[in-house]
């Protein structure tokens, strides 16, 4: 368990104690360095730490300068193995680094380590615990980069999405998960899972270090040749006319029932953004878009038959059961039920941007990101049914961790935002962040042993 | 067998007639009904035409008013009947426009029938004759759309392309097709046959009048919900720069080999245009490109499965046997195999664009749009193996009638541009056709019978 306050330090006082000469970059990365190592014993947050830190020595007013910074081991890292948690790549070090980590390294942040990710992004788990209780999973498949922003090792991370591996981990771990818009940060350099849904996204201890760090990664590689589901030329501007944020409920969670405690944790979140101001409207979800569980496990599964089926065939002896699995179900897809499934995918992007901008005049949805409150053990990294349909659409999706569960782990509220509103819905989450006030749940959970279990 | 000199007047030519007050707006249309008609018996290029004239009053201002268009039977047009040649949808009378034909009719254009086309515009043919010689294909699917182009019943006539539908048939019927970028005429309106791979496409007399409808017709629509498989986010401006014309001719046609005349039509062509200071050069596609034969048969059964199953499980009787052929091929094809297509289909859009813009520096390449002239019969509409490759990449193709053939039919050059850069092929195409001499080639052709056969 945590044994030092975490979130010791934000992406921002770090580049405020830098910039200023309060800390140097060295110290900054020394300290990430050293706490990733002492926790590691128990946390087992990293598949990879180097022997000693290589600091990016950079110019201090690079916007990333001295900020230690953790990459899931799906994402490739020039000097640092990439193994995607697979007996298959045992010793892979790939010689170029991936977009995005040339990226944060150009803006001057240091990669202090890489960090466990389930096997291929999928459900084959790795070591890692969850920071609040040991005996429950951080979540999956970004398990080491949720748990090290957490335990504040770093304060920031990255991760991919497919399902639900930022948005459930990171509500699982009590930190903001923030995945962008499909396409919006380029994957080259990125083992896909399934292309059509794969998605990069971060971990941060609150939402402006996110906006913060989506400002410096984000942007299109010739090299990744996906595009949005809903592109920009329909770009329309929702409410950000009125002064009045408008948050929509849904009356019906997608995916699996949610568990009481995360539920009343919502609407808890809701009478306090009401009584600041904004107008929380419950809506259903129009009738096509409640039931996208099937095509996007259709999706998911023929594509990573596509990407693994070689290596299943291969070494089968190399590959996890649940893995194995998921690549035969694929091949069991006939490519007219494939082929729905894609049409649907963009036309359901298209209903659903028409429905939550123009028809409900939403600045964004509020839902929940998990059923409730990590589940113990580590085999199963839980259910990632509420997540998936947003992944499915593409459209942005944030996660702010909001409470504690009768359990005393975090409770989260995930926002979606509109396809290309990324800032927005970052402003948004802003906003209902400082009325969630997580700190004070926080520190009293450290405080007192009862202290507020949901609120 | 055509009668009167075809190609009267072109889109401009009544452009500029009924602008200046020479001629009606009424005149026009009703020239080219009473010419519909005069050719039905023999020709059968339309599916349906009015009892009447239905004249668009417009303002002569407007850039189509008095300009009379005949859409292929594929395309919805309110008021009169939209049947995809298939019985089961015999009465079918949509009652909204296809975002085309809304365009074309707020341009001022008059609609004045509907062209025949192949059953869903797949293979099984309608009863439209080669306007050169009644005993040979006009090729397929917009069989009736070129035919009426060709025998000078209207200037302008939309198909649609999956295959080879508007460079095919153009080609066969010495006329010009253009099949603009994928997407860049949106198809709200249009049966689909397989969505990943339907453009819309146009038949007009010369380049010039292609360039005109295409600025008219051409722009997103919100509800046709494809983008295009290269990006305008990297356009580059290829040879833009340079003012000499630089054209590949492929070492190896793509598909089927082609006849002797037709190769020694398109050396002949050649030739013209290196006389005239543009620099041609020989180049090899780069191997990957080589092969994709397979992968647009796949994408094409599977969608045309999606699209059409149902009716065939519902009513049998109503498909033909090529379409239910395609349809029991697509619902073999698994998602593994439709979903690496679709993949390489996306890879390879890049590929060939960086291959022809960076690594080639062409402004265009010249292939064959057929194997060569149009084969004798009805019941076969031809080898769409040359086009095909060109629909699978969403690059613009434009074929222009070069030379007649040993059978005294049409021989044509295709010349495939960059995804996105529509004008600038269209362009190369007006300085090609200007050095091809076809309405020299044509005016033999009618004043000798032993004219010009391959030039």
């Amino acid at each position: 368990m945590m044994t030092e306050p975490a979130y010791a330090l934000t992406l921002r006082d770090i580049r405020r104690a830098v910039e200023s000469g309060v800390l140097t970059i060295q110290q900054s990365i020394e300290s990430a360095d050293k706490a990733a190592r002492q926790a590691q014993p128990w946390l087992h947050a990293f598949s990879y730490l180097p022997d000693a830190p290589v600091v990016n020595q950079a110019d201090i007013g690079l916007p990333l300068a001295g900020v230690p910074i953790a990459i899931k081991d799906l994402i490739d890292t020039a000097g640092m193995p990439t193994e995607y948690n697979s007996p298959a790549y045992a010793g892979r070090s790939p010689k170029t680094d991936a977009v995005l980590v040339a990226r944060l390294r150009q803006a001057g942040g240091t990669i202090v380590g890489k960090t466990v990710t389930t096997e291929f992004a999928w459900r084959h788990p790795g070591p890692t615990v969850n920071p609040w209780n040991e005996k429950h999973t951080p979540g999956g498949s970004s398990s080491g980069s949720a748990a090290a922003v957490s335990a504040g090792i770093v304060p920031l991370a990255f991760g991919t999405q497919t399902f639900g591996s930022v948005i459930r981990p990171a509500a699982y771990c009590g930190v903001v998960g923030f995945k962008p818009t499909y396409g919006s940060i380029a994957r080259t350099g990125v083992l896909p899972l399934a292309p059509s849904l794969d998605h990069i996204g971060m971990f941060t201890a609150n939402v402006a270090d996110a906006a913060y760090a989506f400002l410096i990664v984000s942007g299109f590689d010739d090299q990744d040749f996906h595009s949005s589901h809903v592109s920009g030329k329909n770009k329309s501007q929702g409410n950000d006319g009125s002064a009045v944020i408008r948050i929509g409920m849904l009356r019906r969670q997608v995916g699996t029932a949610v568990e009481p405690a995360q539920d009343s944790a919502l609407a808890w979140l809701a009478a306090q953004l009401k009584a600041d101001g904004a107008e929380v409207v419950v809506v259903d979800l129009p009738a096509e878009l409640e039931d996208m569980g099937a095509l996007v496990s259709a999706i998911l599964a023929v594509e990573a038959s596509v990407v693994h089926g070689a290596l299943l065939d291969r070494s089968p002896g190399l590959i996890s059961s649940v893995m194995t699995s998921l690549i035969i179900e694929g091949r069991g897809v006939s490519g007219v039920d494939y082929a729905r499934a894609r049409a649907a995918q963009v036309r359901l992007a298209h209903r659903f941007d028409h429905w939550l901008q123009q028809e409900m005049r939403l600045d964004a949805l509020l839902v929940a990101p998990a059923t409730g409150e990590a589940p113990v053990g580590l085999d199963y990294t839980g259910d990632a049914s509420l997540c998936a349909p947003w992944t499915f659409l593409g459209v942005p999706a944030i996660t702010l961790p909001i409470a504690l569960g009768p359990a005393g782990l975090p409770l989260g509220a995930q926002l979606i935002g509109a396809a290309q509103h990324d800032e927005r819905l970052l402003a948004v989450a802003e906003w209902v962040e400082a009325r969630a006030r997580w700190q004070a749940v926080k520190l009293q959970a450290k405080t007192s042993p009862d202290g507020p279990r949901n609120a």
